[in-house]
């Protein structure tokens, strides 16, 4: 899934250290050397962010990113020094996007069910941006094995996602909006699991269309059966 | 997600046209051809499961296949021309085993709603057999690629779910038991959704105990708010 709309956005992370390798072959001839970096940098994440997500993380090599990117595998290393390391800051990147697009302002302003049902916008807006989808996607089926570079990233998603949902269902029931006998962490864990399922019939199958209006019906079902 | 219980199972599939590769320095003493290169080729099947589970498709060659069945490169070809047919006859061993153990005999009888929540119980089930989910999630994870050998396999997959959550649907429309209004068809990508993404959930995060009660409140929320 693609993490919950909420009232603060996660600080924004920086998944690197900032570096100045100094990669003279490729600097252009005007911009400073830190900005020449740093765009370089992200350059190489949104090139490894596009390979992961077509061919996996287990089956890419630093090799194959490097030549994506035109640069030696030295070069890359220069950036990256390891593929776990590069995987860390793809993810994190990935996570950014997904947060920074998907919080319009007017949803900072939302409590209980109203911020819950922003999450539809969430996955109406992950309709536009398939590249972003799919990396989670493949990301995801890999990193059930616990011992995957991206297992901690998958989990700590999930976590921060559960948090999200999980005050909102708190501001539905201090506000008197929630049944008491509510199933909270059950609907938590579906909200998730609904959004990640959902993208993965829409990835795979050509003839679904809209994941958003199946997910307001779950939204919308959760709140005429539990809200108050 | 797996295969949701119906009436009627699935014919099994034989995957592959049954060979007799004479593989003369496996062959036991006693058995017949035909039954030793039967259980020889259940055996490739079950050690593929695994590997590809573990390490998935993209990044497993056939020669570590080979290794882990104790086989030549040249004595697993034998059995399985390609990696792809490999794959299909794995994803349609995992499929049976999936719908012989999940379909007891009572939940043939059962239609409408009670035929719906009997998947709870597949879910429970499925909680048993971690190796058989993980394969389901590792491979559909690659194969929302539609260019992926299981891509096919996947839509299948879930095509198939939905017939059979459809029809329970139907039935339950037939009984007077479903609202005139229900979304049917958001249900149906719903139910196979949350099954697919709680098993992400339950596969990469130890702390997450039990799918079942989840999905059944699913199930449940669902029957309170859609049914008559």
């Amino acid at each position: 899934m693609s993490a919950p709309s909420a009232p603060e956005s996660q600080p924004a992370q920086d998944p690197q250290p900032a570096q100045d390798p100094q990669p003279a072959r490729r600097r252009g001839s005007g911009r400073p050397k830190g900005a020449d970096s740093a765009a370089r940098r992200e350059e190489i994440l949104a090139t490894a962010a596009q390979v992961f997500s077509e061919d996996g993380f287990r089956a890419t090599s630093m090799s194959t990113i490097a030549r994506a990117c035109g640069l030696s595998q030295t070069g890359l290393i220069h950036y990256f020094p390891t593929k776990d390391v590069l995987l860390d800051a793809v993810m994190a990147r990935r996570d950014q996007i997904d947060q920074a697009v998907a919080l319009a302002p007017a949803d900072r302003e939302l409590r209980g069910w109203d911020r819950l049902a922003a999450n539809a916008a969430l996955v109406r807006h992950n309709q536009g941006q398939p590249g972003i989808v799919r990396l989670f996607t493949t990301m995801a089926g890999e990193a059930v094995d616990r011992t995957h570079p991206a297992n901690s990233w998958l989990v700590a998603h999930h976590r921060d996602a559960a948090a999200k949902f999980r005050e909102a269902f708190a501001e539905a029931d201090d506000d008197g909006h929630l049944a008491p006998d509510a199933p909270v962490e059950a609907m938590t864990r579906l909200l998730i699991a609904a959004m990640d399922g959902l993208q993965l019939q829409w990835l795979s199958d050509p003839e679904y269309g809209e994941m958003a209006p199946d997910y307001e019906v779950l939204l919308q079902t959760f709140r005429e059966r539990w809200g108050r």
